[in-house]
């Protein structure tokens, strides 16, 4: 009998927004583990933390910041390694992923070398910052028939403009050193005005402001601009 | 003092799949209300039932189903002033939503209604079905700077091609009867054997299914394509 695997969604960062069933299964994993700095900072692990009881084995995979966007393959490889040594010792394993596991992020890659290896891995959904900004600022995502695109920043230009321009509604995400250039892309489109840009929702230092109060060189790259075509920043 | 509205996202189907901060919500409201068709029947009451007691008091939002996917303003007209009396009574009220209240969902009307009047009303995220049918599949979303586009399934044909056709990764939400044109746009731009249709996904009764195995004529409002370029279907 080897242990299961459990990729959980932890929610958007107040520990309240994750699911029953989350809590449940980290109540009943013996062996924790989750991304992290190399310095050992981890946001999942800190939404977290009212659920993880201090008798648990935690399995820290530190991704260095240079490679956080091109994910290391040895980095995952040893990660599956580890995992897989304590799944084969019968432990259950809980693998926490900030928002959802399986939008933009990067449990896929584990996802796949732990399902490849045999194992048995269920994904938990959570609760995603895409609903969680929309929520703060309280503007629907959209609604009826209208057309939603999730852009990601790090988009050519002529990319984001296409992109942009051809939808109802957009969440441009991971902006980090995007913010300017998708900025000047919004206001040539005209869409600047109505668009919102928002940082860590549901946080306590969540913050939401028009496009024209950022000051661009401080965008983390967990952040969000909601745009829509009958605008959200007047709500 | 009058009562605060909370727009619920319950989650996708599985009731452990709502938030702690949901269930905490539901416990704390003296009044609970939800949508439901004519005769009675509400999926989201149905969902939150574990978390709903016995001596709350309940308001069902009777929506015909004929006028289900054009919302009648009187209909939610009458709940918002239901909702008011409660709330000038110091009655906290729960709004119940399937999956997440600002993604596709009604509640934005009775929430523009409430917030007019100049209640306050807060919206608490949930599970989406996007989210959900992802898990169910076993295949992300959309990963690095992937596009990801939701399309409703009623648009023009010709606005259906056009949108599939330039995206990375695709959702195509409220099929019902426009499965058998959506599948057919699937074949023609060679996305079908590729994508895969969800229903009730987390749900006792969840089905996953290639596209040829898919009975048009029995395919529910509630179901979803998901698409991407790479496939999802082998997953």
């Amino acid at each position: 009998m080897t242990g299961r695997v459990f990729g959980i969604g932890v929610g958007p960062g107040d520990p309240e927004l994750i699911t029953v069933k989350a809590a449940r299964l980290l109540d009943a994993c013996s062996v924790v583990a989750y991304p992290a700095t190399e310095d050992g900072a981890s946001m999942a692990r800190s939404i977290a933390a009212p659920y993880v009881a201090a008798n648990k084995i935690e399995l820290p995979i530190n991704i260095p910041i240079a490679t956080g966007r091109f994910p290391d393959a040895a980095i995952y490889a040893a990660a599956a390694d580890r995992i897989g040594a304590h799944l084969h010792d019968s432990h259950d394993v809980a693998v926490l992923c900030e928002g959802d596991p399986f939008f933009y992020g990067s449990f896929m890659y584990l996802y796949g070398l732990l399902a490849e290896s045999g194992h048995v891995v269920e994904v938990v959904p959570g609760v995603s910052s895409l609903m969680a900004c929309a929520a703060m600022l309280g503007h629907p995502l959209a609604a009826k028939n209208e057309v939603m695109t999730v852009v990601p920043a790090p988009l050519p230009t002529d990319a984001l403009r296409q992109r942009l321009s051809s939808t109802d509604a957009a969440a441009i995400i991971k902006l980090g050193r995007h913010f300017a250039r998708v900025r000047d892309v919004l206001d040539e489109l005209g869409l600047a005005e109505r668009a919102r840009y928002i940082q860590h929702a549901t946080m306590q230092e969540q913050k939401s402001l028009p496009l024209r109060a950022v000051e661009p060189d401080k965008v983390p790259y967990f952040s969000m601009i909601l745009t829509h075509r009958q605008g959200v920043a007047g709500q």
